[in-house]
């Protein structure tokens, strides 16, 4: 982007010193070379105008303008007729450029997981929602606000989680942050507070991330097996944990849905122990078969506490998730949510607000199931030709399926040869607590890959899936 | 906000078992009446059209507008000729509303420090610099990103503050965040992890936002008194701690400036003990006088880790900050980013890179510098009309002053009998790390009181602070 400083800056941070024995158009030529030289100036820049330098510093005009001609002879600065004196090329030490990120290779398709479809997301609708919001935001909620977040999107949000996930929400002990990875953060300082010393995962599951979290917290981090009816209540309870983080609607990365008995027996084990279920309700709003599933949070209210994001049903970049607190943590969550950032940003929560109240979200979401269904057809009609017979698992939501390896076959193997086809495959190893454990699998996340993309891909990599070299 | 679902929800999450004896009709009825008693649907709200219940139930049409007549029958469903059909009143359980926070009484004047002129914030340039920047997104830019933030946004605060703060700014040391807070809990984080154990602040200064920081990281805060020059550097050799969180540009709350010779000492400090010095640059935006003073970071920037935000020049709300890190120290604080929340919104960081890089944002800054000048000026008016010879000290930059009270009046007295005048009036008292010691001050906020509000709240409260009851 090229810099274009309207007139002047702010101030270009010259001082001159009327005290000094050098005179004021030295100190200025000096000044100026100095901020050239080391970069703080930097090549095209435009300068303020000698009139603005000479009130700025007060100076004579015609001192400025000499001391700009003099930089000028010196090829510091540029001057074209008609436009602004610019800082001339070759003077500065290099600039430190951003160095991006390393381009992935392009790939024909990219089976990563979590990702749902990046050029849908409704780049109009959320301008418009942007827009509407701005345009009626009294100038009093632009100050530092309540740190659970706007009242408006909290009641929205409440709303959208009673019809669509049959949580019990109360906007009360809603906290809007900035998405899942936060909720989490918040989630288990407030346990540790509350005495919490232990923390159960799913295996698998997402280990690094809680285990992350969970040291950050002060918490200890165990893994709970994960079966065809989800999370071992069983083997939870003989962790002696008190707290644990499940996906219920549609356990990442397995796909299974958490069992009704086993929804009973965590709801029912967190109240003898006195514990507390975080529910990750990350992908559920896209589902295919016809049973829906409420979330956990329903159930138990009191002791659950339901994180959700936009991060699957709009974008990650938005950066917007809330938190459902049991009324017990409301406070302590809050006051750690003040601590770290003192409330999510206000426009972004007012427009997110708009975009579900105007009936855009859903509209969004209808279209996007759609999409997600044709994608999901694709991926198992390529499946069906390229890798027939090929067990695969965890379809009911979402936009990830599993795929199990035949004997003998590793993770890695074929993450490396589905490389070479210039096709992204990734294994459920890092979902691993032990990455060694466990069949081989693959997790295919088909959210930001095009039908065409997913039969292309499946076309290339779905031998090795089966098998074969 | 009425809630205006368009057509239909995505999912209202009503099941209907074909395996049960129950008829489908009875199962639709009762799932929809217990919504409506629990408030998963609300007073007002949309059902879905009969043809999508339908649909989506697998039910025929006919079936469900038999169920939709009966529950209106019975008062539970609303329909107008013409319109959707709705929840009816007086059948849900009384809904939770969000409980406001009780509005402050409307005051002539509320001094209130730390607030910029909320009214002023320039709406039009935001919903621009939003619209241009979602429109030029990538949609790869769409998915998480680089926890330090958008390369973009990085690089044209590199520029910004190199200019304006002669800060020595790499782009590749800029971590954006969710403002200051936000980066003061990173920094604390990071230095507890390079075994720092204490952490030193001003006092008076902000005890209470750094004392409760610090606990969050597990360090311990200990107070270092200021005087006319700035922090005792003295003073801070003498309690061992490792690291300091300074206002050098503008202390808050006294207003003095850090002196030349405190700068080097404190570097130098730095570099002996190998600590590190936090600086808060919130308010240097704003200047009075002619004497520049750049960001201490610029002379040491491996011993100085600098926090920025737009919170004083843009808005509170905006949430959007940055770190500006020693090199060393870069990795961890970019860690502790992703950690905390993998980032800023992607989308606010692209606006107010266009902000900035437009000339927007200099030219609001221009505006806003003559806007507090004049408020400034009002004050001083004011106060020498109602309150001569009160010696008021901090006025070099930002926007608020310090009133010394005169001898035996209390900044409680004060700020009591003015607020029965109708005027909000601050003492230092929670500015100090002992909130009884030092003499009595009262701080005057002016960034978001109108100049007619400045003249009617201190022709109120003037007296006051002379000391006239």
């Amino acid at each position: 982007m090229p810099l274009e400083w309207a007139g002047s800056s702010p101030e270009l941070l010259l001082a001159v010193d009327r005290t000094s024995r050098e005179p004021l158009r030295a100190q200025l030529e000096h000044g100026l070379r100095a901020a050239i030289r080391t970069g703080r100036l930097r090549v095209g820049e435009r300068l303020p105008s000698s009139r603005e330098m000479a009130r700025t510093l007060r100076l004579s005009r015609g001192l400025v303008q000499e001391c700009y001609a003099q930089l000028q002879a010196e090829g510091y600065l540029v001057t074209r007729p008609g436009s602004a004196t610019r800082v001339a090329a070759g003077n500065a030490q290099a600039p430190a450029a951003v160095r991006e990120r390393a381009a992935p290779p392009r790939l024909v398709a990219d089976f990563r997981a979590g990702v749902p479809d990046l050029g849908a997301f409704p780049v109009q609708d959320w301008i418009w929602a942007t827009r509407e919001a701005a345009r009626a935001i009294p100038s009093s909620a632009l100050d530092y606000g309540d740190p659970r977040g706007s009242a408006e999107l909290r009641e929205v949000l409440a709303g959208y989680l009673r019809r669509v996930r049959a949580a019990a929400a109360d906007p009360e002990h809603l906290v809007v942050c900035n998405g899942y990875a936060q909720g989490l953060a918040l989630a288990l300082r407030v346990l540790a507070g509350t005495g919490v010393r232990t923390v159960a995962f799913e295996d698998p599951g997402s280990p690094a991330a809680v285990r992350a979290a969970a040291a950050a917290a002060g918490l200890h981090a165990v893994p709970v097996p994960v079966d065809e009816h989800g999370l071992d209540v069983t083997a939870l309870e003989a962790t002696g944990a008190r707290a644990v983080v499940v996906t219920p609607a549609h356990q990442w990365p397995t796909g299974v849905v958490l069992a009704p008995e086993r929804r009973l027996a965590l709801a029912g084990w967190a109240r003898r122990r006195d514990a507390v279920v975080v529910e990750d309700d990350y992908d559920s709003e896209f589902r295919y078969d016809r049973e829906p599933v409420g979330a956990l949070q329903g159930l138990a209210p009191d002791r659950v506490l339901a994180i959700g994001t936009v991060s699957k049903t709009l974008a990650p970049a938005l950066r917007i998730g809330w938190v459902l607190c049991p009324p017990a943590l409301t406070g302590a969550l809050t006051g750690h949510k003040d601590l770290s950032d003192r409330g999510t940003a206000t426009l972004d929560q007012l427009a997110l607000a708009r975009l579900i109240a105007s009936g855009r979200f859903d509209r969004h979401l209808r279209r996007m199931r759609v999409r997600y269904a044709a994608r999901r057809a694709a991926l198992l009609d390529a499946l069906a030709a390229h890798a027939p017979g090929l067990p695969v698992t965890g379809l009911a939501a979402g936009f990830h399926a599993v795929a199990r390896l035949p004997a003998g076959v590793t993770e890695h193997d074929v993450v490396t040869a589905a490389r070479l086809r210039r096709v992204g495959l990734y294994g459920v190893g890092p979902c691993r607590a032990d990455p060694a454990a466990g069949p081989a699998q693959i997790v295919l996340g088909y959210g930001n890959v095009g039908e065409r993309a997913v039969a292309e891909g499946i076309a290339a990599a779905g031998g090795l899936l089966a098998g074969r070299a």
